[in-house]
């Protein structure tokens, strides 16, 4: 009993240890970020000299190839690009909505964008009366005959009392992505989407939409900003017969060859077992990108950078990747996976940053649950740096596929309270981004990824 | 035996049902808020109507009459004034900071604004060699052979290293605040303090000083932007006989008489026992006084609101305070803590909001070892609000002599990154003010009073 006792109190002594040279270590990370990271700056270069850089477009070319030099100039092990063909939508010059009243005074123009991926209407618009639902049910209510010819508004409000902004995205998104194939299905001509914010906005959010190949007409489809739909609503409620216009000469032009780049550091004992820290590199075309994604891109290189810094060889290979194309078709994420196979790389965790730049709170978990008891017993060490969230799944549109190759996933948790105000709109820019918010995230996931390099998973 | 566990398990599932009748009332409060919650149009309405406010001014009394006003019209039990004299400083329309070669090439302008307090320079400004310390010790060294008739430059930067930026602020602030007195017990003329901010900024941060009355000889003192400070330093370096040109016209005026202003809701059972919630109505004369802190005015104002929106009575009273002279004097809260004794209240708790309108992270407990226990033995109710951190000492310069009367003491913790970029800055504005931040802040503050209105403490 008395032995048991001992190497019980050597254990715990040992353990003691260990953690308080762990938490040394994260220090460092911290302190290293903090004073020296660089992060914020490399955003201001590729926010103000490329900005916003949607798949095919230059800019996202020259994207490309300013994380490719920027890799190369902090001397990582080993800096490469992946080829991927991504397709190449663009907006045109053309995106006009107009409230026309069915009896009087004229038209009310109001702000409207393309989604990616829509056709464009006929040249010179369509105009057509439009009826608004609030949902997926109320469509199908009305059905052909309330349906056909017309305009569909899908006016559904985000639901502000989730706590997590992100979770209000999840619930409202659908209307987006599926909303135009699910009003041509009744016969409608074209279909307009409530802007994806808590916020009362005069401008709109854009994003991605998919057209579902089982309905033949595609039909042009928009958003309006908050502060639209709500006039376009009360509008609506006083007169049935109200018309909408809308203009846009959007386009899908063929296939750009594009990349992911990848930056490495070697492991020096198990250099096999790769942990990948991502963002994605594309932008839809609006504002710069800032917190999506270029936040998420320049935090990944940040910890390779911090790595280095710190003279630090991680006993596990590391790459920082810059996923091509996650904003409107995902093949950069799909060429990642497919090489992983091809070269039967074993993937032991991927961490992506994309719910923007702001303070980090946690770490969502998608993994077994014996992974996840591992990395919650770290989460004592995380504390102090305010990251506490570890009870989410999580992961990334970039890396949730790796999972089908027994890969953990992680997704970067910052505050969420902000980060709808801006997605996808001309807002989210450079000056959005608070430098000690942005740090701490590199930092947090640096810490991670120190951890899971020295302790497996 | 067997009725020893009977008993627990009955006590247990009593605990829970509590427990989760509390989650329920928690998410009430949190639902009403994000939906319905007034305290962003009302702190628009404060930022656009009235501006900035500083004690004595005319904006500074109209904001009573806003705050009276305000709370009058949301019907609270009683709303009432409590007078009190605030000093009236004012900063006059003359700032001017020159750096001023030895050999030559001119002058070169540098942003510097007045601190609180300060006296003005003689008419026409003062120049004179300017001498740069990192520290007080540094300052006794150079004793009064290196200092008399020169300026002190106190350039101490923010420890960017600490995670809560309240703590760097708290670690430099001695040398806004001392500063002055210190460099004129060497015989200084005037001093200059780098702003208190991690960020690199041009603009300056005012802020409070004191004059020690033990030095007879009272200097003019004004911050200098980042920018400005290293821009400063680094000439400094070069040329040791740099001079410095400094111009303001700032001046003390009589007391003016000001208020308190105090919504109450009475409380149902124990109407003596009284839980403040308060933050303060003045600010510096610069910016809107957005986030410091006008945010926490609404704030408190609107968790009376809340209860009152749910139709909640509170077992006991709850006061919502807008303390008069935070920033300069400290007035109100000496009224307030003087009215407390006068009137024997009982003072259970008083919690501050005072760090900034950001997502709020936790609260801040300065109280006795058993009601901490109680606190923390709720906060497993506040995870879903992203409120964890309860292990900090907390307050507010308004509330911490409550606790010489026996009152426990909290402080809101928002998220700080944010603030030092702002604080007492012609930044700090309503725009920096994000809503659901905002109203999340006020939603902490509304659950954790109902549950000490409800159980005590």
């Amino acid at each position: 009993m008395k032995k048991f006792f001992s190497a019980a109190l050597l254990c715990a002594a040992l353990i003691g240890h260990a953690q308080k040279n762990d938490s040394i270590m994260l220090k460092k990370i911290s302190d290293e970020v903090l004073k020296n990271g660089e992060c914020y700056t490399n955003l201001y270069q590729l926010c103000t000299t490329i900005g916003h850089r949607l798949s095919g477009s230059p800019q996202a070319a020259a994207a490309v190839e300013w994380g490719y030099q920027l890799m190369k100039s902090y001397n990582f092990d080993t800096v490469y690009l992946q080829e991927c063909w991504v397709p190449h939508w663009v907006r045109g010059d053309k995106q006009v909505g107009k409230i026309i009243h069915s009896k009087m005074i004229g038209e009310k123009e109001v702000s409207i964008c393309a989604l990616g991926g829509s056709v464009p209407t006929p040249v010179g618009g369509l105009t057509a009366e439009i009826v608004e639902v609030k949902s997926f049910d109320e469509l199908k209510k009305l059905g052909t005959a309330g349906v056909k010819g017309k305009i569909v508004f899908y006016n559904y409000p985000f639901d502000v009392t989730k706590i997590n902004t992100g979770e209000a995205y999840g619930d409202a998104v659908k209307y987006r992505w599926r909303g135009p194939s699910e009003a041509a299905k009744y016969g409608a001509v074209a279909s307009v989407v409530r802007s994806m914010t808590t916020a009362m906005q005069d401008f709109p959010h854009t994003g991605g939409m998919g057209y579902n190949d089982s309905v033949p007409n595609k039909i042009p489809c928009c958003a309006i900003s908050t502060n639209g739909a709500e006039l376009l609503s009360a509008l609506l409620a006083k007169d049935k017969q109200l018309k909408f216009h809308m203009e846009m000469n959007c386009q899908t032009l063929p296939d750009v060859k594009s990349y992911n780049v990848v930056g490495e550091l070697r492991g020096s004992q198990f250099p096999d077992e790769i942990i990948t820290v991502g963002g994605h590199l594309d932008s839809w075309d609006v504002g710069d990108g800032a917190h999506d994604d270029g936040a998420g891109c320049v935090q990944s290189i940040e910890v390779l950078r911090i790595f280095k810094a710190l003279g630090i060889q991680p006993k596990r290979t590391i790459r920082a990747v810059l996923f091509m194309n996650e904003e409107n078709g995902g093949k950069g994420a799909d060429k990642y996976l497919e090489l992983a196979i091809k070269n039967k790389e074993k993937h032991l965790l991927a961490i992506e940053s994309d719910a923007g730049g702001f303070s980090p709170r946690g770490f969502g978990l998608t993994m077994s649950e014996e992974q996840k008891k591992k990395v919650k017993g770290w989460s004592p060490l995380f504390i102090p740096y305010g990251v506490y969230d570890f009870d989410h799944a999580g992961g990334g549109a970039d890396i949730n596929d790796l999972k089908t190759i027994g890969c953990a996933l992680m997704g970067l948790r910052p505050d969420s309270q902000r980060y709808f105000d801006l997605h996808h709109t001309i807002a989210d820019t450079f000056d959005k981004v608070n430098e000690r918010e942005l740090k701490l995230g590199a930092g947090a996931m640096a810490m991670m990824i120190w951890l899971v390099s020295e302790y497996g998973l």
